[in-house]
């Protein structure tokens, strides 16, 4: 069990709020780590997987000049990606993450291991940009820092609260 | 790296479908682990990860009267699940499970271990119904479970085509 799941999951609770996630290149791993924590279902109700684009548009309401300007992976785009995981779910709080696990780049060229983060809690954003070189194992590891980072953000944040 | 995943992402590719996922019990599990696999980004766009009944309803369109009726965890429900899964990301295929992953029941008290998945492909849908009784590590072992069987009812349904 990931210890910082847990600890959200036990501060989301004593704290009454409820966490949405918006993932692009974790692919739902925050949402399943989330998840593995049994009584998850009490701070918890929605994740969306937003690995295309266009989902980012249609379904999180990322702007398409936002995405066209700064690309998926800059954090124009994760700011707006929590704003739509809220406006969906009426969560308090959500994640969003974008990146470039890897082993290959997007057609943007920005480098592997860039990670942005965003951790909306009630409207204030709080990003995080991760410029990770992991030289084996690169796409699971960006994926697992992505993951670490996000839960420490999140508890950072609502820690606050 | 998950078989399965990796035989999924491998024939979805070469059959040029594109899978969208619907999860409730298994909290992001099925995208994350398709997602592990580098490539994944070619065949899949979007997952939704509808824990709350609220974001069956609200994000994927499954009627009030079905959960109603028949509960989260019916055939019914991940039918519909399978469907709005299809109709929010333009995919070809989906996949969709709802389940009572445990330690604990769901209010309608169905047994820990119940859990139903659809595979929607093109609008022919085949369900599947798992009747689980693991004695040990029940939540890890339920969630796992749907995932090979979600992965391999995928697999079956999308070879024939």
């Amino acid at each position: 069990m990931n210890e910082l799941a847990e600890k959200a999951v036990k501060l989301l609770t004593e704290k009454n709020l409820i966490l949405a996630t918006a993932e692009s290149c974790t692919g739902g791993l925050i949402a399943k780590t989330i998840t593995d924590v049994s009584g998850a279902s009490q701070i918890f109700q929605c994740g969306i997987v937003a690995y295309a684009n266009s989902i980012k548009r249609s379904v999180l309401g990322v702007k398409n000049e936002t995405l066209k300007k700064y690309g998926a992976v800059s954090e124009e785009t994760v700011r707006e990606m929590s704003q739509g995981a809220i406006r969906i779910s009426g969560a308090d709080v959500s994640i969003a993450v974008s990146g470039i696990a890897g082993p290959s780049s997007d057609d943007t060229n920005k480098p592997v291991g860039l990670i942005w983060i965003a951790v909306n809690c009630k409207g204030n954003i709080t990003v995080k940009r991760l410029d990770n070189s992991f030289s084996e194992n690169v796409r699971e590891s960006n994926r697992n820092s992505a993951l670490t980072e996000s839960l420490s953000l999140l508890n950072a944040v609502i820690s606050d609260q």
